[in-house]
């Protein structure tokens, strides 16, 4: 039995972890194609996966919640593929700003938001603005973002950061749930969507998976269950350190 | 290796599901106070469950797709309690309403919400309005209605349907979860919310579970996991009926 | 000069009428297609009909205030016969919304929402969760749920209950306007909306009326004047009884 | 039998009136308080009796629909008196916007929006800026700018425009329901709210009626019943000439 | 180095202002469409020139306050010319709304809204009601409104107002920007939009500029640079005489 | 007469513009407290200088319109300072997506949204995502982003990035309108706000300016005009490459 699962837990419980200055973590991801090769709930799954390692790891030490995670993310730009569930920027940020707001009603104070899904970095980030303008503090970041220097030195290909359905969420995936992963069908593609324009640089674009495309962004072919729980664990490791310091900060 | 979980398919295995004629069923729910004896998460659970045994029965026989559970509900007459997280009825609606409309652009014609929370239910039947003015049309019901005579008959105390954390969720938790239920702490209110009113009757009220109540509606106490495998195998069966009418219906 | 009608009062009447602690009704209805045979208004005239009875059948004993008739309700599934006029869900959600607020404000904390049209029902009531949410706590029902056993006993024809310019709302007209009813033109037409599946059952769909139906569910050609009187007299009486009881609850 | 009432008439006939290019005229106006002498529907109760009026002028000439009155306003600067029900700008917006793009899909191209709140009337106008964008194309206008100039040679008191429970108001009211006016209350107040500011001139201001005014802004001791009749034949026969003109027009 | 632009000075010096109960102009106009002969942001310019010339006027006498311009404008009945750059009625009433907000918060109470679009004229005035309702207090005017009988004498063609890239316009454009006017492609075009009716009279129709229009209403070849320094002269005065009187007013 | 500002050319000369497939770029900004040394519309004043010198630079190479600038950013997190203007996060993403709506109707393909607010970043960055869900693919980017190697190596201070009111944004103003810049209340501030946890790091918070803040996020002392223009030049050439490539690239 779990005693950091939120969805797990009874009301007075949850109201205990709230006495104990818990710290919240929301897994935040989407549905979305993954390319040929992988299930399309990588990103949550992810997310997930993440969030309870580091409750896990922090078990005797911090009190640590993980809510249900929220798989309705935003991914317009790969409804080309069918299996894509999406919600519009706006609904998205009235679902996380909802229920950030319940969370910090029942006395909350540490809430993060732990993201998997790219598409989702920048409304999840902007929505805590609108929270902050409501007097709502609250913390936010997509987790690859936490070891970004440590994936660079463990990734083999020449893609260094996360893409889509890339090197490192492969990894993982074969770390974690080999059954679901079919390597017959993976392939590299190192374009960065959109395709309009030479990939890289400052400029934001649409980062469209047009029909034409792999629905893939980095080199899968790669990856490795071994690499993936090197990733992982890199990864865990920093969000326990960022909890540990959060933990402490005082939040009005 | 499930073969019927949307999440756990590749992009290319839901568009062959479609191509099949699949039924999607879309679990919805909330994350709700349940008293004090059951986690919060029942009304997600219980229609993630039924969804998923109807799946199973069906296996060989008609292509059916378990989407996501949808835990985001509302339950704005909850948030007295510790633990709910609620949206707004707005908020759910659009939910809904943007997540089946995915389905309908992948070319499902058969999708089924199937809902697990009494707070969603106006709301949900509400939002196959503003679908159907789109031109996608679903079937909605909650779970209990579809077995609402052989529950009342199988019920041992003396509210024969469900009302909250009652005779008929607890049994059914005991049966698949008995590790998160905490009888000790079940107990009988046979209240229905609000208490303003003398209860039952036609007329609709805010259904405030207030400070003072128990948050209970109904008599957990009566509850054995015996029971609660009667009544999910009537409900599963029901369902299961109903899904090989209404695929071989032809929807526009 | 009618002392109970809202709009026909003056501000300091209705004030007085808030000072001795008035009930509120709000007629809530639509305009649509009522088959060939009845006028585009029966929902909202027959829900202001209703209301304006037990008013006038409380006269001397609880002061009541029938509030202007909403006739702009939720229709788009009628949408394909001309004369219909709705309002989407959201926006007939927001406008009960804000004119019971008002009514709230105002000091009224006795007020029900009396509707006539089955595609508002939900909406309705999913609005006073709205409401609740907010602290304003209000009773909503349709007309034909006070009497449901009664006018199934009275009934003739084998629908049992209200479908749409059917047995019973066919009668109500015919006792009340038999001037805008049309006979020659009533046919009966027992399927219930949509036509995609069997009708009945638990599950919900869009209760669609295409351009190939009667824009009939149920039997009107049975109606009488008589009956009409008997269905009217039944729900009224119901609603007086209820009003009763709802006038000594204390509201907050 | 009134054939040019929308709500008492049946789809078939409503179809027909389309058909021989009916022009529709859709009341709008308010619920909200008139002084201590008037009910508080004056406004909609006038901006109807105007459109039924022209409609029966018309009778055997142009055919004309009279909607049904649309009495949810935006009335929030007169919240401080009970009695009082207004919608937001926005939803007031919304309202007009549906209910009038029903009527343009339904297959009527002459649409006119009669006011009778001058509160309602920039937010009228605004909302046919709106529908214009959707290809939507309405005539709307406040019933006594039809007639400005005429109203103010007719009026005795100096102020010669309709303020507010104003001479003009007051005398029409006497003229067709005298039972409701109380002219023992009717007070003269020649203020034009807001109080913050001398009255009259080119910029608008918030036109609250606060809690210190009288609620009234013109002179209704001035009021007769002969007066009355004047002021609504003038209004009325203009209204007439306008229609014979909108009538001919083609609009696309 | 302009003591009375907001966006020029620093946040002590905005503060100070305030604290000597600044009067705050908010110019508002649009980017569209004026003509072969005049420049897309006429509107705009000019609500700001006006604004900016009654702050020079005042300088010495009452501190003056003119905010960024705000040129999102409504004019969706211009877009069918390229130039043309409009927000959505909602969208526009919002930003007023939102902007003006900071305003009060920071606490200033005397804000004019100064318009020269008047595609934004009903909407600048019925969002005075949204912030009404929330107890903010606005001045909002047209700038030729300020000065509607002096500029009919001014004017020297037989149309006596404002229409649009008219003679008033062009020649205050003449006289401030003559570089930016190409008299040769001036034309003159007497009709008020829209087309489908003739032009003139108390009813209000959507304004379109239909591609068969000249974009133009009004006699622009009648304009002098001359005749544009003594609309902009009077029309400045009366706006200064405005600001005096408000300056003095007591906003809550 | 510039011939690339978009609010000083005619239609038809913004039409050829089009034909010419010329670039458009839409500063965005804001109005928010800079310091005690800096007035507060640094952000959308260095957004436009910079757009305004790239199509200076390419002048005779490649057609590029400046759009009028947008100064209506998102500012919550410095409303404790008088001054700042802000919209809500939704109504800024509204209002760029209806302003880049109207461009691209207009037959612009090329279109770059040039922020200059840090608090701008993130919702500008999503709200590419509502536009290319419609079929509308912009590019996007924060003009610091240009050149974040560049500028790192050029600034002298241990900040090497765009704070707020820092070396840089205070360099440039120093160079570009020094009257407007008192460096007599400059101050050195290195915390990165919020200031309830340690700065820097992968996660993002509510970066809220309090009242115990300086309002500055950096050190300006170090400002000098030499480093401003060098700052400016070096963005600029950056951009001009940008605008080479992109010029070229095909647009759906």
């Amino acid at each position: 039995m779990e005693r950091y699962v939120w969805q797990h837990m009874r009301r007075e419980e949850i109201a205990e972890m709230r006495d104990h200055g818990a710290v919240v973590i929301l897994p935040v991801g989407s549905i979305e194609q993954h390319g040929r090769h992988l299930p399309v709930d990588v990103d949550i799954f992810m997310a997930e996966t993440v969030a309870l390692s580091a409750a896990q790891a922090l078990l005797s030490e911090i009190p640590v919640l993980v809510a249900p995670s929220l798989w309705t993310g935003v991914s317009p730009h790969h409804m080309h593929f069918t299996g894509t569930l999406t919600l519009s920027v706006d609904t998205f940020s009235q679902v996380i700003s909802e229920i950030v707001t319940c969370m910090w009603q029942h006395g909350f104070r540490h809430i993060i938001l732990l993201n998997g899904h790219g598409g989702n970095d920048n409304t999840m980030k902007s929505t805590t603005l609108k929270l902050g303008a409501e007097g709502i503090e609250v913390a936010a970041t997509t987790y690859w973002d936490l070891a970004a220097a440590e994936l660079a030195e463990l990734v083999e290909g020449e893609r260094k950061k996360v893409g889509h359905a890339c090197e490192i969420e492969t990894s993982m995936m074969l770390y974690l749930r080999q059954e679901l992963v079919d390597m017959s069908t993976a392939v590299k593609d190192l374009r960065i969507p959109p395709t309009r324009m030479p990939t890289g640089g400052p400029v934001y674009f649409w980062p469209v998976f047009d029909p034409g495309t792999t629905g893939v962004s980095g080199d899968p072919t790669l990856a490795t269950a071994e690499k993936g729980k090197a990733f992982l664990d890199v990864i865990t490791k920093n969000l326990v350190e960022f909890i540990r310091t959060y933990h402490k900060a005082q939040i009005p």
